[in-house]
């Protein structure tokens, strides 16, 4: 292994958006130009409108986000432009105001991982000009710990509510219990309320109705997990004080370089290909994201959405069985060295990693703390005796440098991970657009709300008579009371489930151990 | 498939610790009953004292800090006791006092993961004691952002240094800038310093000489990973108010639990068997950790070190080349629902997945949103159907219900992994507590630090010279100043690498790009 040789021959460096790709952690893959002649094909055909996403019949349009110009109608520029424009004046207006202090941002998924992602890179602490909350689950008592925190702050804080298809039910509840929120202490949510979703979505006739301060667009050509330069992320990081031009600039400089017809020359393209021959084209490897530093802490989290709801799929475009996808993990550097490096230097191989190195240390000077060394100086020392560490076990790694954190480079990192997820889905041939098995969990949630509705009515009705989970099946079964989609076998197993849950939080319902725990008997008091 | 029989055949209740463990989304396994009873007697003699820990010579004695009665000797009970009874009377003292409203927590790895999860899951937001920030990492910016947020406020702060070897570097650079703010601010840093570590070592010498505020004691026999109830956990859990007396009794109970000889009554040996069972005995599968509350949100990286760190190992105890390993991660239910759960489901099924349910939903009421349904019963239906569509697509899933979250249940949850860790690494015949590769990065970064430092030296004795790395890493070769540690090819990489951070950074160091990046020439001014 000659480590120079191969950084000389396997080391993209590109000027304007300051990005280094080292490949000569890893070795040497065929760039398959014929191939990635089709490729560069299909995004140019799906960046000019094409229906890239067949199965939803969608435009993918996320790159005309930073470059409208680019849209393939006039249209759908215009909206761009004008949506910007309105997020600045907004943002200006509630800055001059000031009497919003806080931003409840309520969201899940691609909803908000690309805001609390670029949020906490991008944070100049106390100067920022918003505080932000993250209200992005539906678990109760998760709800609570934000509450409280903005308790006695309602008049003050700013409410976005944001789901693209209107219909989100987390979102809806988080939404509800802020209102409920806002009622307790009679004020008016409305008045506090600003939304972005799909125009005519549930979530846009409500706040039609309701009046809400101020709403901002989605279009249906923006996937969730790429929207976070769309107002999705730029609204709030607006509202923040962030540098969402830069962002935007960034993005728009990467993505000029990753259209690049030059494989060599096209980081995007290198950096897919790598990922291709690291699985064998076949994904079933987890890629270890690694940034030296803290303030990407969250891009690991940020990235498992895009890479693993993008590329995990049952079938390729054509309908054959491929099981693709590749799983992401990482937190930060030096401190996962203290936590899992030793796996990756000792264990299996069925990994990848990803450094991410930030030239900048810090702004203004630093303290020697040992060695005639700064911090920074050890951070970097850490990186790349990791780096080097990993290398002499025959693991693979690659690096990505950035020179700064700065609204453009962020931009620069967003566009090529989204660019970069494209190439390898059309290299599997796979749509990255879609996500249908997110439905199948969904509906089996339905169908649990629905029981859980059938049961709590059963057992009212009975009053002081107990039941077992498979009684109440058989009980139900009789009625015909069960959905044909629960199978017979299952039924009684969900009953318990549902039912043990309701006896430790519902008035009313409750349980009694039998001789054994899966006797257990419910009843309504 | 039938649901209900495979649950009623597999499900395992305890009432002690309330602890549930439902097996039935995995296929039935061997109890290996003959394997269990060695590697029980092997657990035994382990609590007994024996060097468990070989490689190192070291007890393993994390078991006895919640029965200190259970400890090979008197003397190492009373340490226990007294460090406790001393952790209570300081923390008691300082929240009298009432001086200290903010503890800064300086530790990396073992030192900052069981603390940060623990206290995370137990807070109680504003009425915490005191408010915990974070300094694990030698990242500058990092801490800049934490010395920010303290600005103004270093007089109410503790300062907690926490290193067992006493020798960690990034927890020594923390230090080092925590002191220089106290220094600026012109106040007394050791009067507002504690420090965790073990007799005699550097940290301990350094905060006698420097007369600091106080110190509690560590045990060579306590590893990082499972140093969460010593005091590296309590003392900081103690200050900001959590039930460590709680944490200590679940423990001690899961200990009691997770002793039975008799397999199908032991959730750990059956956790463990399981584990066993789905990796075919030999790793190299994720863990994907997901709680369906957000307090339990850092569980997955508190678990990413104690199993990572734990089981991946290149040999087995007789030394046999195994590769070891499970990859750990996970966020939370229901918002990775929407984010990775598309893979899982669709993608390649090299994971297993351990649910996390946690029945009681919040203190007070609830609000209905929708259905007649709470915030929370949507959680749970959540947690429910995307187990019913796991299932479905003959995914592997695991499912551990705890009451609810409060001290004495974290503590179940903590032991009953601490535990499952250990049998694993039985049954595989691997040493689950060393950690032997780590040592790797860290020499090979002190090798980095001496090489930038030799950098330095030469190009300040030559300003106004300009070299690319190969001339300098001949240079350095011909005057013998290059460690023999680093291999000839790769000098000219790591030399490039150095010092195009150290332009990035450091005054008087700068870069100039040739005509090709790789070309770049490097000098003093």
């Amino acid at each position: 292994m000659n480590r120079w040789q191969d950084f000389r021959e396997r080391v993209f460096y590109d000027q304007h958006t300051g990005l280094t790709l080292d490949l000569s952690g890893i070795d040497t893959f065929p760039l398959l130009e014929d191939k990635m002649k089709t490729v560069f094909a299909n995004m140019d055909a799906l960046e000019m409108g094409a229906i890239a996403n067949r199965d939803e019949n969608r435009m993918v349009g996320h790159y005309w986000l930073r470059d409208p110009d680019l849209a393939p109608t006039f249209a759908i520029a215009e909206e761009i432009r004008q949506a910007k424009a309105e997020i600045l004046s907004f943002a200006r207006q509630v800055h001059e105001e000031g009497i919003f202090q806080n931003l409840l941002l309520i969201g899940i998924g691609g909803s908000s991982l690309g805001p609390a992602f670029v949020a906490d890179a991008l944070s100049k602490g106390k100067e920022d000009r918003m505080r932000l909350f993250l209200l992005d689950n539906t678990d109760p008592d998760g709800m609570d710990r934000i509450f409280s925190a903005l308790e006695g702050q309602w008049e003050e804080t700013l409410v976005l509510v944001i789901s693209k298809s209107g219909g989100t039910v987390e979102t809806r509840n988080g939404m509800e219990e802020t209102k409920a929120r806002y009622h307790n202490v009679t004020l008016s949510f409305p008045e506090h309320a600003v939304a972005i979703t799909m125009k005519d979505s549930a979530l846009d006739r409500l706040r039609e109705k309701e009046h809400w301060l101020k709403s901002f667009p989605l279009w249906d050509w923006v996937g969730g997990r790429t929207s976070v330069l769309s107002p999705v992320g730029l609204l709030p990081l607006a509202l923040l004080g962030a540098d969402i031009d830069g962002l935007l600039a960034g993005a728009a400089a990467s993505d000029r370089v990753t259209r690049q017809k030059a494989v060599g020359q096209n980081p995007a393209a290198l950096l897919a290909l790598a990922w291709h021959h690291l699985t064998g084209g076949k994904g079933g490897k987890e890629m270890v994201i690694l940034p030296y530093k803290d303030r990407l802490s969250l891009f690991s989290r940020y990235l498992q959405q895009l890479v693993m709801e993008s590329l995990g799929k049952e079938e390729d475009r054509k309908g054959n069985k491929v099981d693709q996808g590749i799983a992401v993990f990482g937190n930060k550097g030096a401190t996962d060295q203290h936590s899992y490096v030793q796996q990756l230097l000792a264990g299996p191989a069925n990994f990848f990693i990803v450094f991410l190195e930030v030239l900048a240390g810090r702004a203004g000077d630093s303290p020697i703390v040992g060695e005639e060394s700064t911090s920074g100086d050890y951070l970097e020392a850490f990186l790349l005796g990791t780096g080097r560490a990993l290398a002499a076990q025959r693991k693979d790694a690659i690096t990505i440098t950035i020179p700064q954190i700065d609204g453009y480079h962020i931009g620069v990192l967003l566009a090529l991970f989204e660019r970069t997820v494209g190439y390898y889905a059309d290299l599997t041939d796979i749509n990255a657009y879609h996500q249908p098995a997110v439905e199948m969990g969904k509906k089996s949630a339905g169908l649990m709300i629905e029981l859980k509705n059938q049961l709590v009515d059963f057992l009212e009705a009975r009053r002081g008579c107990s039941y077992t989970a498979p009684e109440l099946a058989g009980l139900l079964q009789k009625e015909n009371a069960l959905s044909p989609l629960l199978e017979r076998e299952e039924a009684p197993y969900y009953i318990f489930r549902i039912l043990r849950y309701l006896a430790a939080n519902q008035d009313g319902i409750d349980s009694e151990i039998g001789e054994k725990f899966i006797d257990t008997r419910f009843y309504c008091h």
